[in-house]
């Protein structure tokens, strides 16, 4: 073990999070910059680099001091090329070289990754995973995402496109259109949004009592939070679009455990907050859809570094990657 | 490289397959002899070094020759520790710590993993997977089993249980009941029997003229190679029972390449014989069920190395886990 410290950044399309942490995963220090997207984001990198250098001098310490860096970003990357192929959020053109980038500015060596692998990573090395080498990350936001760590490593797959749990279709036939062309993904059932379409679908098709009919006709839109709010009080169209959800999920994942038996499969997101009024139902249909071994050795789990979980994954890469 | 061989063993429960093979995975010299079950399985370790040794002789050989011997078994297996957790079909008690009693019967350096793993191996590197480090093969059998490949490396998961591809649902309601307890598995529909019952289905719910009917009630049997020759000759319930098939399959391994976007998915065992008439209409349906990226990147092709995969399986396991 180094006494040096491992530089985590997770790159993101408002807001950079960057921290100095331990040999042993434990952040030293920690702290947020502004993602500076004008100008096709060409001042991203040197901010981040100018940053790193301002709190290492406010610490009273140097560059040497500092292993290396791994980054997240938010897009798909060919790891061993240090290459982003897309980062549209970002202002960047195809194909941006954003290890060498990195390194130049930063002078130290560097390694990038996809931000849902360092979230994956993170949770796998500090949070939920608790070490286990086996894990799958899901990340029910907005959209659906996801990291598949076999063997202690992450899976990148041919074209960087492993871990895209949020396009497993769920419902092969009569599903919604998702925004990656196809129909019926996962997506677009159990994200944020795709839980409020579940539920404008099932108001529509019932003329049933709820409070979320009334929150809508006051309102004129439903949240996510709304939903499982409205679920925890025992409101009988809310457990059922919950429940519709959980269905789905339970599903997608007991077949992840099916073909992979990872030792725990991690739920984070803004929706996974909704906590155990979703992970109860959840749990029910991956235990009725996991191959018997699957459903006793795979545990399901909530994330539990939230925030941190990116930083910490890319100080993981830093760590284990950089030797 | 070496110019000493590897010993691949692909242990069944009615024959045992051995080959001599080169570094490079060329077999130099193949055989098989009997698996002796009688007496809970006492002999077959000891047959399966006394025929190492005699063969060894018959080329004029000795054991300096031998790099180690490489062995897949038929039921769950802990490869750290060398023990087969389960072998039904061979009379061992649980746990039988087959490495050790394999070392001492040959002299030789040994490792060990499930059969369907060994099978996955061999394809990745002397078979369809064509050097490829990322594949999932799936055996359509009796029943449907697999290996999942990520970098490299076979994925074992928490309890062995990895692979376990039969077992995916794929018919959330309603479905077969599986001999594995829960019910909609891969293999009610896509193994041997599951096309069968298929085809049962069919002819009980239509009265549409076909071949498979008046066959049925000649024969009063009918088979999965009659419903694939009847599907080939263009009859037209046929065509539609391939084309459920197809379409679980499809929506199985398209979900495998969402999850982990391999190089290639390999189809192998009887089914997979089936050839165009199955891979086409699995084709269609993997590409609407996978991801964009998926669906360009990740090949899907039918098994190369038919009955020797196990034993090159077995062979690459000495060659990249025994130093």
């Amino acid at each position: 073990m180094s006494d040096k410290w491992l530089v985590g950044v997770d790159l993101g399309g408002t807001t950079t999070k960057i921290a100095f942490v331990s040999f042993y995963g434990e952040i030293v220090h920690k702290w947020e910059i502004p993602t500076d997207t004008s100008e096709n984001g060409k001042n991203i990198i040197v901010d981040i680099a100018k940053s790193i250098d301002h709190h290492l001098d406010e610490l009273g310490e140097t560059k040497a001091k500092l292993k290396g860096v791994g980054m997240g970003a938010p897009g798909p990357v060919d790891m061993d090329n240090g290459i982003i192929y897309e980062a549209v959020n970002l202002g960047w053109e195809k194909n941006t070289p954003l290890k060498d980038l990195l390194e130049v500015e930063t002078g130290l060596p560097c390694v990038i990754d996809n931000d849902a692998n360092c979230a994956a990573l993170g949770e796998m090395w500090k949070g939920a995973g608790n070490g286990a080498k086996d894990i799958v990350a899901v990340t029910l936001g907005t959209g659906v995402g996801g990291g598949v760590i076999t063997n202690g490593d992450i899976v990148h797959g041919s074209k960087g496109a492993a871990g895209e749990i949020g396009h497993i279709t769920v419902m092969p036939e009569g599903g919604f259109q998702c925004n990656c062309g196809k129909t019926g993904c996962l997506e677009t059932v159990a994200s944020a949004t795709g839980v409020v379409r579940l539920a404008l679908q099932a108001l529509e098709e019932s003329s049933e009592d709820s409070v979320l009919r009334s929150g809508l006709q006051t309102e004129g839109v439903l949240s996510a939070k709304e939903i499982f709010d409205a679920a925890r009080e025992g409101d009988t169209l809310a457990v059922s679009i919950v429940d519709k959800l959980a269905f789905y999920l339970g599903l997608a994942i007991a077949n992840l455990g099916n073909a992979l038996n990872p030792d725990r499969i991690v739920l984070g997101g803004g929706v996974s907050k909704a906590g155990e009024v979703l992970l109860s139902p959840v749990d029910k249909y991956f235990n009725s859809f996991a191959f018997p071994t699957v459903a006793s050795s795979t545990a399901i789990s909530i994330a539990k570094l939230g925030n941190d979980a990116g930083v910490i994954g890319g100080a993981w890469l830093v760590k284990n990657k950089l030797d």
